[in-house]
C-alpha cells in the first residue's frame, strides 16, 4: 500500500497539502521547454535553488523545531553562496557544513557512536557539471567530512599527481584523516564531536544490546536473529543529512553526510560514501533532457544494494517526475529484488530535476530554469527544507507516513515546482 | 579505433584466433534456449565453469609463464569446489584465494605498496543467487582479503545482529581487520605479505616520484600535472585479479581483489571494494533472461566512475553477447561521459553469461547450461584462464591489444562458448 501525499504544480501552493491532487506536467502551463539551440543564451538573475534534508528516520515532535531550524539555516547558507556566484557544488557543500554542525543531526558533530564508542563519518559529493565525485568513509576527528569529500573532488579535477599517479576519489579511515589535515583541513578532537545526546544514546544502546544478547543466551542463533529483527529498527534514528542544488547556470550538485548506524562495527561504511548510492548529480546532456540531483538517507545497506541515488536519478528522465519517483521508490527500493530478504526497507530521498524553459507568451525574452523538487521516504518521517535564491524564503516541513501505513513497506511522496526566471538580453 | 580479436562459436576453436570471425548467436546451432516451464528440471552432471583473470595491465613475456600458471591453478581450485558440490560463490572465493596467494599478482601476497610503504587491500564478492554482496577496503594484515568479503556476505545472509542491528556489507581499515580476526580469519604480519619484487618496485617508484617532483619544482602546478599525465601510467601494472563462476545449478558469482595502485595514498579505496564497480553477479530472473557475472581490473577511479561491472552486466542481457560487450566497453568506458577529462581509460573485464538450453534434436532429454564467456581490455594486455568442470582442462591466454593500437583508447575483445550438458532423468 502506498501512502501518497499531494503534489502541487506551483511552489507557493505546496504545503497546503490536505487534498489529493493529480500530478500534472508543469510544462503544460504558459511555459515550455526550451529548444537545444537557444540553451546557450543565459538569462540574467535566475538565482538558484536548494533542497535539503535532515534525514529520513524518526523526528520527534519535541525536536521538530530544531530540525526545521537547521534545514532553514542550511538553505540560507547555500543561497548565500549562490548569490555570491558560487557553482552548485560549492553551494551544496555549504549547506552540508551547516547540517553537519548541528548537534541534532546524525552527521559531523553529534554523530552516532559506533560499537567502540567512537565517531566515524561517511560523506560524499558529486558535481553534475564535471561528473566528478569525492568521498570519505569511516573518517574520525574531522568536524566536516563533506569538506574532505569536496576537496578530493576538486583535487581530482586538477588532473594527475606527480609521476602520473591518478588522484584518489575515495579515501577511508586514518588515511582519509591524514590526507585532510595535509590539505589544510583542521583536525577536531573526537571528544568535541560527541554530544550529551549522542553519549547518552550510546549508553542506552549498549545496555539494550547487552540485555538482548543476555536474553538470547542459550537460544538458537538463527532464531535469535529473526526475533530481534521483528521488534527493532523500524523507527530508529537514521538521520543522514543531504542537499541538492541547482545554480544560476543550471548546473546541479548533490551531497550527503552521515555518522552511520548507531552501534555499527568500527570500519563500517554506509551509503553516504558509496558512489551511486548516497548522492548523484548529472547535468542535462544529449541523452538526458533533464539535469537531476539526488541525495538519500536511511539504512545504508539497503541504499547501497539498491543504488538508490543513481536509480532515482535515471528514473527522473521520464516525463512525469512525480510518477517516476513513485515507481522508482516502489519498484527499485521497497520491492527491489536486491532486498527480498528484508522485512522493512528503510530510506528516503530528496530529488531535484530541472530544465531550461521559456515563457510561451507574451514575452519571448523571459527565460529561466524550471525546477521540480520532490522527497519520498519509507521511514516514519523525513525533515526537509528548500529555498529559491530569487525570494530567499526558506520553507521547512516534516513529512510523515500517512496514518495507518507501515514504515518500511509504505511510502510518502511530496514535492513542488519552482520557476527561476530571468531576462535574456 | 577498435582493435578487435576473433570470437569463436565453440570453446575448442577459441584460441586459434588469427582470422576475424563474425560473431554468431550460439543458439542458432542445434541448441535452443530452454522454456521457463522446464527450467526446474535439473540435468545431472552439468558441472560448472570458471573464468579467471590475473589482471588487465602489462604482462611481460618473461613472466607470462607465471601468470598463466597462477590462472590455471585458480581455475583448478574453483573446479575442485564445483565438483565437491559447492555453490558458485564458494568456488569463486577459492579461485581468488589462489590468485591472491601468488606473489606475481597485485592482490593479497605481493600487493603494491602504498605511499607509506604499506600494503592495503580491497576485495569484494557478489552472489548472483541471493544478490548479497560483501566488501573490504584498505585492509592490512590479512593474507586473503576475499575471505573477509565472503564472510561479510555470508554473515549478512543470516539476518540481523543482536538488538536489531543491520549487519555490515562493507568494512574498511582497522575495523575490517579486527572484524576478520574476531570471525576466525587469522592475521598475517604485513612484512610477510611484501615480496622482493613489491619492495624493489616501491623503492623504484619512490625514486621516480621524488625525481618527478624535483624536476617540477618551480613549475606551474597545473602544467606539471598535465605533463606527467602524458608520459606515465599507460603501461603500469594494474593487476587486480578476479573470477566469475557458474555452478551446476546455474547460479553465478563474481569476485575481485586488489592491492590497488602503486604509491596510492594510504586509505585510498579502489573499484575492487566498490559495489557495482569491481564485480557483479545476477542470476536470471523474470526480467533478465541471462545470468551474468562480471569482474573488472584496471584503474580503480576509472572503473568506479563508470560502474563498469554493473554496466557490462546490464549490457549482457541483449541478444549478441560479443556485440553487447564491445558496445559497453566503447560507449560506457572508453567514450564514457564520466571520463571525458581522461586521456587514457585503462581497464579490463571478464564476463560470463549463461542460460539453460536444450538439444533441439535428436534427444530431448539432454539439457544443460550454455555458457558464453568473454574478456575485453583497453590495457596493453590481460591474462585470463578458464576451465569447465566437465573436462577439467584449463586454458590460459595472454590477450594483447592489436599491434599499432593505443592503450586506453582501443580495445581487444575475445571469448568463447561452452555447453555444460547433462541428462534430465
Amino acid at each position: 500500500m502506498i501512502g501518497l501525499s499531494s503534489y502541487a504544480g506551483v511552489m507557493d501552493s505546496l504545503m497546503n497539502s490536505a487534498e489529493e491532487q493529480q500530478a500534472s506536467s508543469p510544462l503544460t502551463n504558459s511555459w515550455s521547454k526550451i529548444q537545444e539551440s537557444s540553451k546557450n543564451q543565459k538569462p540574467k538573475g535566475v538565482g538558484g535553488f536548494v533542497l535539503v534534508h535532515a534525514g529520513a528516520g524518526y523526528h520527534s515532535e519535541s525536536k521538530a523545531k530544531e530540525y526545521k531550524h537547521v534545514c532553514k539555516r542550511a538553505c540560507q547558507r547555500a543561497v548565500d553562496q549562490l548569490k555570491a556566484g558560487a557553482l552548485a557544488v560549492e553551494a551544496v557543500a555549504a549547506a552540508l557544513v551547516e547540517l553537519e554542525d548541528s548537534p541534532f543531526t546524525n552527521a559531523g558533530m553529534g554523530s552516532n557512536l559506533n560499537l567502540s564508542g567512537e565517531i566515524e563519518c561517511d560523506a560524499s559529493i558529486m558535481d553534475g557539471k564535471s561528473l566528478h565525485f569525492g568521498a570519505v568513509g569511516a573518517i574520525s576527528g574531522i568536524k566536516n567530512p563533506v569538506l574532505v569529500a569536496n576537496r578530493l573532488l576538486s583535487e581530482a579535477q586538477k588532473g594527475k599527481l606527480s609521476a602520473g599517479r591518478i588522484p584518489p576519489c575515495f579515501l577511508v579511515g586514518r588515511g582519509a584523516h591524514d590526507w585532510a589535515v595535509s590539505h589544510g583541513i583542521p583536525p577536531c578532537p573526537s571528544e568535541k564531536m560527541a554530544t550529551k545526546f549522542s553519549l547518552s544514546a550510546y549508553k542506552r544502546n549498549k545496555r539494550k544490546m547487552e540485555l538482548a544478547e543476555k536474553m538470547d543466551t542459550g537460544q538458537n542463533q538463527t532464531k535469535k536473529r529473526r526475533q530481534s529483527s521483528e521488534n527493532e529498527n523500524g523507527s530508529g534514528c537514521l538521520d543522514t543529512v543531504g542537499a541538492v542544488v541547482v545554480d544560476l547556470e543550471g548546473n546541479v550538485a548533490a551531497a550527503v553526510s552521515s555518522g552511520g548506524l548507531a552501534m555499527k562495527h568500527p570500519g563500517r561504511v554506509g551509503q553516504a560514501a558509496h558512489y551511486g548510492c548516497g548522492c548523484w548529480a548529472e547535468n542535462a546532456c544529449n541523452m538526458n533532457p533533464y539535469s537531476t540531483a539526488v541525495s538519500t538517507s536511511g539504512c545504508g545497506e539497503h541504499l547501497i544494494r539498491t543504488m538508490l541515488a543513481r536509480e532515482c536519478s535515471a528514473a527522473m528522465q521520464s516525463e512525469d517526475a512525480h510518477q517516476a519517483l513513485l515507481e522508482a521508490m516502489q519498484n527499485k527500493f521497497i520491492s527491489s529484488p536486491f532486498l527480498t530478504s528484508e522485512d522493512r526497507v528503510l530510506g528516503g530521498v530528496i530529488v531535484l530535476r530541472c530544465c531550461r524553459c521559456v515563457e510561451a507568451q507574451p514575452s519571448q525574452n523571459i527565460q529561466g530554469i524550471l525546477v521540480e523538487f520532490l522527497w519520498s521516504h519509507t521511514t516514519e518521517s523525513m525533515c526537509v527544507g528548500y529555498m529559491s535564491a530569487q525570494d530567499s524564503k526558506a520553507k521547512t516541513h516534516i513529512s510523515r507516513l500517512p496514518p495507518g501505513t507501515v514504515p518500511g513497506q509504505s511510502l510518502a511522496i511530496e514535492g513542488g515546482v519552482c520557476r527561476l526566471m530571468g531576462v535574456v538580453e
